[in-house]
């Protein structure tokens, strides 16, 4: 007989994403005139940059003859990627990571919503309050929530960790011992970036409570300010207590060509002394089959110099968007957080509406689709995210339309 | 307290083909001369073809240009590559499958290695043994699978169908009822198909019992037999019961390129009307983030005049080495199967040897790089898989060499 996991019956409504694409699918259906921008979904919108689209015509040239042609992938990336990481990403800041401690994916959504098969299903988990869904959605279809209180918006075996004004928005040690902690810094989506002490004693929090940290760097691209760490291995004992997720989609335009990694350092352990990197090994070596060759020598091609320095001019074209977003809102005198270190600007919604009713407003008076605070956690009501991803026209035009509606 | 998930403890040892691998390179550390031929793993060695060539270049210059680039991709596939399929694949073998019905994915392996994870953790499953390990240690490491047992080499919770040369290496009805029932046809390892009225007799099963057949076609193209079904949905029924995978990397040489796609038709539910499709689809939404646009093109190539006829081609050429194993095996002597809807031989190990002596056999006396039957599963002790994907000349040249030792 056909049993299906009843706990996807558990997850609230459709993701967030699809929620808002409908709502804009029927409105442009309604109002086929209307302008509309969308600063909503965090995708990029610039197009791949030269040594990239070069990187990736070579790798195909390579896949149209018998003499260079690449079956499967090693399971865990290829040699040239996983080295190239760890010089770059980590020996350059100091940083401990060994490139076989670097597993390459086909993105940051996929580890990230994958990573807690590796953990017993009775784990524990904390998560800062608002934050990107999938960290609570993926443990909610393990069974690992417990049950959604309709009247607080809470899941009964979650640890939320409120991110607003009151806490700088930033999560505080929670009461109850977690045993798993997601981070995301800089953060989805208030933009906002934990400081390197501030991470430090998460580290500590953690080895002391013999718990793991998920780390989800996605945007580290973005930090501007130099005492906000780029990765949790600039805190010292995080070896111990940390996984760390990056992704290509930001810094280099990836979203639609999908590629991430996730660093599990060997020292990683449980109580018994059995190791995480080995367990997520097996996972990849069982149910995943390698990201694309081409897509790889694109990776490759992100940290050549003249790709560097490609991808320092996507980030600045979207961080002056940033900045625009920033200061006309201010300007404006809504209350704002967020576009220094991320391509996110996090705002209060005006005279108390609730986060959807200003998606509506917004939606409705000025044509822009940004994405209701309360769509990443119940401590996201009455806030709302824009993003810096469009085109500096759309975004000028964008502010303002905002500004006017005041 | 981290807390990891205890299942993967009792997986067995490493993944076939990394222990494979592990013994090759340890051969090849002692005896660099050796000139090895790897028949071994079932991947594919001939270039991608002119038109896919072409369809990558073409939509890697589109990413290139800011009215052209794509982001991320919706969810379950671009609609190109969904309408084509369902356009090739299903309606033109008279099978009632909508372009809405097919979820695009980065390949076979993970797409039957997640499938388990929208069914309940008590749910039984029946595998065809041997098998693609797969299946089995997906579901090890959802806790479904019991306990091992060292002398059976079973777990106790799965329901195993032999497939040897006693059932003519085809399933036979199991006695205990299974709730999802695994079937590969054409098989790996066996290279053995089931014709369409015997597979007809596996949908009308399920149907009767309210069991699902997770049907993987990933070989597909190699059927040069009339009355062997391409897809499941060829048999009367099958949209109440059947789920099927499909593959581009064995027909279009795509093993490192990753695509692949999945059936759930919207009439597949469990008895209180929860249908499969939807739980799929938000599955999807959740953890997985589309496959990349470039990727997508190449698919869609492959349905091309063009393509058709060049992936014909790439068939050809392995069905010629499938035919020079069988014929120069059965010449020596061996007892042989497959090879004839299948790009795999399926022999009988001379003199009573296991599998992984056959193999060290092999490898040592003509360094030849074979798969040992035992690895997908206890029925398959005693026998040994060899691949035709390699080139002519090696094909030959091992079918040589295996004739030399008798």
């Amino acid at each position: 007989m056909i049993k299906i996991n009843q706990n996807y019956l558990k997850l609230r409504g459709s993701y967030l994403f699809s929620n808002i694409a409908k709502k804009v699918s029927a409105f442009t259906e309604a109002h086929p005139e209307a302008n509309i921008i969308r600063l909503g979904i965090g995708d990029v919108t610039r197009p791949l940059t030269p040594s990239i689209i070069k990187a990736i015509h070579d790798a195909t040239d390579e896949m149209a003859s018998e003499q260079t042609f690449k079956g499967y992938a090693p399971d865990l990336g290829y040699s040239f990627l996983r080295e190239t990481i760890a010089k770059n990403d980590y020996e350059a800041r100091g940083c401990d990571i060994a490139a076989d401690e670097i597993f390459v994916s086909d993105g940051a959504k996929c580890d990230s919503g994958n990573i807690q098969e590796i953990f017993s299903e009775d784990s524990k988990i904390a998560v800062c309050d608002p934050v990107y869904p999938v960290y609570v959605d993926t443990n909610v279809m393990a069974g690992r929530t417990g049950v959604f209180d309709e009247k607080t918006e809470q899941w009964s075996d979650v640890i939320y960790m409120p991110c607003t004004e009151a806490t700088g928005f930033a999560p505080e040690l929670p009461e109850k011992t977690p045993d798993i902690i997601y981070i995301c810094s800089p953060n989805n989506p208030t933009g906002s970036a934990m400081k390197k002490a501030d991470l430090q004693k998460w580290v500590d929090y953690a080895n002391e409570k013999k718990a793991v940290i998920i780390f989800d760097a996605a945007y580290e691209a973005y930090i501007s300010e130099d005492d906000v760490p780029h990765s949790i291995y600039e805190c010292k004992g995080a070896r111990t207590c940390a996984i760390e997720i990056r992704s290509f989609s930001k810094n280099a335009g990836f979203t639609g060509v999908r590629l991430g990694f996730t660093v599990i350092p060997k020292d990683l352990k449980d109580a018994d002394g059995n190791s995480l990197h080995a367990l997520w090994a097996r996972r990849h070596g069982t149910k995943y089959n390698g990201a694309p060759y081409i897509i790889q020598k694109a990776g490759e091609a992100v940290y050549s110099e003249q790709g560097k320095a490609e991808i320092r001019g996507l980030v600045s074209y979207y961080m002056e968007n940033a900045k625009m977003i920033l200061d006309g809102l201010k300007e404006a005198g809504f209350s704002v957080s967020g576009g220094v270190n991320a391509p996110y600007i996090w705002l209060k919604t005006p005279d108390n509406m609730t986060s959807w009713e200003f998606f509506d407003y917004l939606l409705e008076k000025v044509n822009i689709v940004g994405t209701p605070g309360s769509g990443f956690g119940p401590s996201g009501e009455g806030y709302f995210r824009l993003t810096a991803f469009g085109s500096h026209e759309n975004t000028k035009a964008a502010v303002e339309r905002i500004k006017g509606l005041k």
